[in-house]
């Protein structure tokens, strides 16, 4: 692996000897779990049962005391009372042990008192200079090394190829016992517990370290440094995929918000922001982060999207050809010699295009054969092979005539078991050749999808995030040290996006109705006029806007309605005038806007503008600064960015200035964290190579 | 159940003797398969086996002729080469059978002459007056006369409250399979094949009249003739719920449309309307169909969304919250007397919000008392218990706690029983009690909102279509008798419109620059001109709009712009001039059409308009005609259509009037299915109380 961890993490992944503090003899007991698993689990390492009350246990001795107990110890695992942990951690410290698992509940999860405890464990461990793994978690394993640090229940995992680090202990034992239904083993299993030291991003670099890991899944119920997990995960991800489920997605209060861009962030879209530039890997449910760590693990990324589906029935070919279009996938059309030599094997009846329908009676040898033929296709990228119980021969025989077939490529082939019963032999046939099978096509789409996903994002060039050439940052913090917290006035926001070289469209502050006209006259019919205050930002909301003024007296008529419609709704807002604003009656509009987020920092948002953003939810959002790649990315994600290519109609708009604006206005979140949100809505966007101007811009500072 | 079927099916689902044409003596032939398991259901009518050959089999004689069996037979199951089945089947009609099963393949599915075998069986049925199933399919069975007419290796089904109806044999084989394994049975199975006379329709009401069957489960690849799918469905699922799957999502080529409408419509879109109107639940995946299908055999309906969880981890806890929030459920408070008694029950530092988290410790009787207490609640309408591997008692111990409290309630509980060899004793215990369980929280919420959802299907006036009350459907005969297939012309499409009462905007046809001022003075301006030509669709790609012209000088250069753009554009249409419109310059936009659908005849589409209809994909449709509580559910399932309320700045728009708009469009199609597409985009909706007008109107005639 590329990057280097904290070596002081290395006693839990690689102890040389454990203590056990709270081994007991009472078989009721964690603590008599713990110590069994330990045991059972065959480390290799010393081994040590501490308790005041002495004795023996599995053969050893119990030290009354963890001084008593004999060298190596480097680790210690702590199952005993919360309120007996301090002690029992200083005790450790003093007898030089550097890192320990408190696998005890009863700390901040429980409240005030249960908290106090907690920073006290901390300190003490600050004290020692001791790594603290949880509290509240159950422990860890490795199945290689082997150790099942864990007071579960038995049977622990299979070794495999796929590591699981949680923020749930309940979860951990649920995807242990799962696993083992699933058929498929774990590497390591961390769980993190309160995390009261050691965090979900201190793990990753370790857990990837280890050999016979190939995929980790993350179970997420936040994120301790948002930008640092990124940063870990960005490289990581280059070596290992990662897949994470977020859950809390609806938890959380929304803070208070004044710009559309604040209302479409929050949480989720900050998880797939950051996820996305990690390359972190999103999945929804559990079922699906195991599906696909399974094909991960188990399978060569793909060249493409070119699917071949090789089936005995009509029916689930035509599930697994919807289920392909869904993914994103595509049904690739085989080659003459490929369809020659299909012939050659199958029946008259049976169909040689995608899906492949070699018919009911097919054979185990008709299976194999006729996947050989597929996989020997240079238009075939990946093949899905469907096996309903077939009528005529058993499951288990076309499984052992496809596996030698598939060890043979170096293209991924997914199966589709279908039933339960009658094709167990076969789902364990291939679970021992390590050959993805799922109970549904859908399912087994599923996982070719990521499969292809993975070849894109290795083959990705993760240029970095692109500094924007001309930005006069010292202007802008000279503007901004002159402003107050609070919304930022329409000229500021000016003057600080020209600073970075973003153009509001022309306008000028008008203070009475004849100074407006004469501002029209200069600026050039039709105009808008738009109320001028600190205090209303959505100024359409109250009347403050009126658009395609084409003459002196609507201006001035204009320019009475406006300020009477803002007296009227805000009596208490300050008026300081009226914007008199040039009409750009072309072009397109769309939204951008940046924002801080409280886990991962500066955000830009790009999509359809307007009042109706929220519910149009044609937006994107990307952590900031960022690359041309991502903002690439946010255009061809969303309406607004592709309607910019033009549309029937609407000529092509000018994406590369768009491109270069948005480049710019997270360079400015990112340079300049104070500014808690801004947003321009609309961008009037300007046929190709005529530029694009900020016709509205609110901002406020923090 | 309300609806009588034809009798002529009463042989198919309880006959009084059976003839087995085809039944062999050697194991490796699927007609010894179908007499075994003939014998083996334990069919309590006559089993006859036919074979030229003689013999006997499982202790019954082998007749050489179907005419030496003796009565009584009412059903043949006919499984020989597909070129001998006409000759068997004449053999059944002189026999005065009139109903068989062919379960052989080798017809339509195999190409020509297979079709031209399969048209030869359809003839001699009618001669017969005999009904047919299949061919090319494997029968039915029904678990609880008990009667397996299939040639699947056992073991079959387990009796149970599910129908499963397919249009797939090979599906039909894997959910026999796949159900054994998740542990639920099915009442009958029907596999319909090629359907040359029984098709899926027909099967619905005599499967529904099972009083076994308590859920009706499709898995289907078209439907033969929507309407009277819809309409028998519809009467059907007041009483049993029916869940489908529709497969061929991306299959068929698109029609070419020229409409907005055409273009959003197809396959998919007429599905889901349909499935609507006829209250059928459409799945996406095989696993959803059933994990829907055991909670609404067993479940009672709750009264509402309001979800209490149970759970012994936070973890679990807040995937469940997850789901229940993104399943549009709703986590209900408890009363403070339910917080009582759980503090009562529970540990201190437990917590007795929703989730209630009882912790790890969480014993059996915890569980119980606590599901009780839930249960007792008249906030909660229904409750998941979460069940990860508990680290101090078995699930089992907990599942047998539970039941009884399960059992004793009118409200649904749903388990999330998480993980797999730990939990399979608990498994086995709740799928004996007919109480659903599912791996993940997020599948038991799935299942948590079809039992909502039913519930308020249940609770839906379902009110009749209405008519319109004032259309003139003579004038409309009248003017399409005299116009020709193909595109209508806006004058046309505006004198068919206002005969169902939709109102066009003020609008002149203009033949010179100098008629087009005249007319702009008389409408007033500002004006919009349109090219008139029946030959131009979309007017505006080809610069055919100009909108906004505030004077004579605007509208001559205007007419004389537009007409050039047109003859450069489209040199061989033939322009008839350009009308004059009046612009209406507030208000909202929308589009709403109407097609006739190849499967499902006539519907109306409603959404955002504009050019980007297809991009937006804000739109809904229903079949035609419309009733009022149908056109609701398009106004609130769109943004176009919530948007009529009112929002922020935007007034409240006429919304009574587009209700009656689209009802009236719908009438239209429906009264002339001639009318191929018809589309008004934008149809401009003014404020509350003052109407809505077509501004642009497409159409044509087939």
């Amino acid at each position: 692996m590329p990057n280097s961890y904290d070596n002081s993490l290395n006693p839990f992944f690689a102890p040389q000897g454990i203590a056990v503090v709270g081994a007991s003899q009472n078989p009721t007991k964690l603590g008599y779990g713990l110590a069994r698993n330990l045991i059972q689990s065959n480390f290799q390492g010393a081994v040590h049962f501490i308790n005041p009350k002495g004795g023996h246990l599995f053969g050893n001795p119990i030290y009354c005391n963890i001084a008593d107990a004999p060298a190596p110890i480097d680790l210690a695992m702590i199952l005993i009372p919360a309120s007996a942990v301090p002690r029992a951690l200083r005790d450790c410290g003093e007898r030089g042990i550097r890192a320990a698992i408190i696998a005890s509940g009863g700390f901040r999860e429980t409240g005030k008192y249960g908290a106090e405890l907690e920073s006290e464990c901390l300190k003490i461990a600050e004290h020692f200079n001791m790594r603290l793994l949880g509290p509240n978690c159950i422990g860890l394993l490795d199945t290689h090394l082997p150790l099942d640090a864990t007071f579960l229940p038995p049977p622990g995992p299979l070794p495999g190829e796929v590591a699981f680090i949680s923020h749930s202990g309940a979860i951990c034992a649920a995807v242990i016992d799962w696993a083992r239904g699933q058929g498929f083993g774990l590497s390591r299993l961390v769980s993190l517990g309160n995390q009261v030291d050691v965090n979900e991003t201190d793990v990753l670099a370790p857990v990837a370290a280890d050999r016979f890991t190939r995929v980790l899944t993350l179970y997420l119920e936040a994120v301790s440094d948002g930008r640092k997990f990124v940063s870990i995960a960005r490289q990581l991800t280059r070596q290992k995929p990662i897949i994470a489920i977020k859950v809390g997605r609806y938890a959380g209060g929304q803070r208070a918000v004044e710009s559309h861009t604040g209302a479409m962030a929050g949480q989720e879209s900050a998880f797939n922001a950051a996820f996305r530039r990690a390359g972190v890997i999103r999945a929804d449910t559990s079922e699906e982060m195991f599906d696909w760590a399974r094909a991960l693990a188990w399978c060569k990324p793909p060249n493409g999207r070119a699917i071949a589906v090789l089936t005995n029935a009509g029916g689930p070919g035509v599930t697994a050809a919807d289920a392909i279009e869904a993914y994103q996938l595509r049904l690739t059309s085989f080659s003459n010699h490929t369809r020659h030599s299909l012939r050659d094997i199958l029946p008259a009846a049976a169909s040689l295009h995608n899906p492949v329908d070699m018919l009911a009676t097919a054979s185990p040898e008709q299976y194999a054969r006729c996947l050989a033929v597929l996989l020997d296709d240079a238009g075939v990228d990946a093949v899905m092979v469907i096996l309903p119980p077939p009528p005529m021969h058993t499951a288990g025989a076309v499984a052992k005539a496809l596996i030698p077939v598939i060890h043979d490529t170096n293209k991924p082939v997914i199966i589709a078991l279908m039933g339960e019963k009658l094709i167990q032999e076969a789902v364990e046939h291939f679970r021992a050749a390590q050959i993805p099978e799922y109970r549904f096509p859908e399912r087994a789409a599923s996982a070719l999808a990521v499969l292809a996903e993975r070849t894109e994002y290795l083959q990705l060039d993760l240029d970095p995030p692109a500094e924007c050439c001309q930005v006069e940052r010292e202007r802008v913090a000279a503007l901004l040290a002159e402003s107050q917290p609070g919304a930022l006035e329409t000229t500021m926001l000016a003057k600080i996006l020209g600073a970075y070289g973003i153009t509001a469209a022309p306008s000028e502050l008008a203070t009475s109705p004849e100074s407006a006209i004469q501002q029209a006259g200069l600026l050039g019919f039709p105009v808008a006029l738009k109320i001028a205050s600190p205090d209303i930002l959505h100024k359409s909301d109250i009347g403050g806007v009126l658009l395609n003024l084409k003459n002196s007296q609507a201006v001035a008529e204009g320019y009475e309605k406006i300020m009477a419609n803002a007296k009227r709704a805000r009596p208490e807002a300050s008026l300081r005038g009226i914007h008199v604003q040039k009409m750009l009656n072309h072009g397109q509009e769309i939204i951008i806007g940046a924002l801080q987020d409280p886990q991962f920092g500066p955000m830009v948002m790009f999509g359809s503008g307007g009042v109706e953003v929220e519910k149009l939810g044609d937006v994107a959002f990307a952590l900031a600064p960022v690359s041309r790649q991502e903002v690439s990315y946010l255009l061809d994600k969303t309406w607004a960015g592709k309607r910019l290519y033009g549309y029937r109609h609407l000529p092509p708009a000018d994406r590369e200035t768009v491109l270069d604006v948005i480049l710019r206005l997270g360079q400015l979140a990112a340079d300049f964290p104070q500014i808690m949100e801004i947003e321009i809505n609309p961008l009037q966007v300007m046929p190709k190579n005529e530029g694009v101007f900020a016709i509205d811009v609110r901002g406020s500072l923090q």
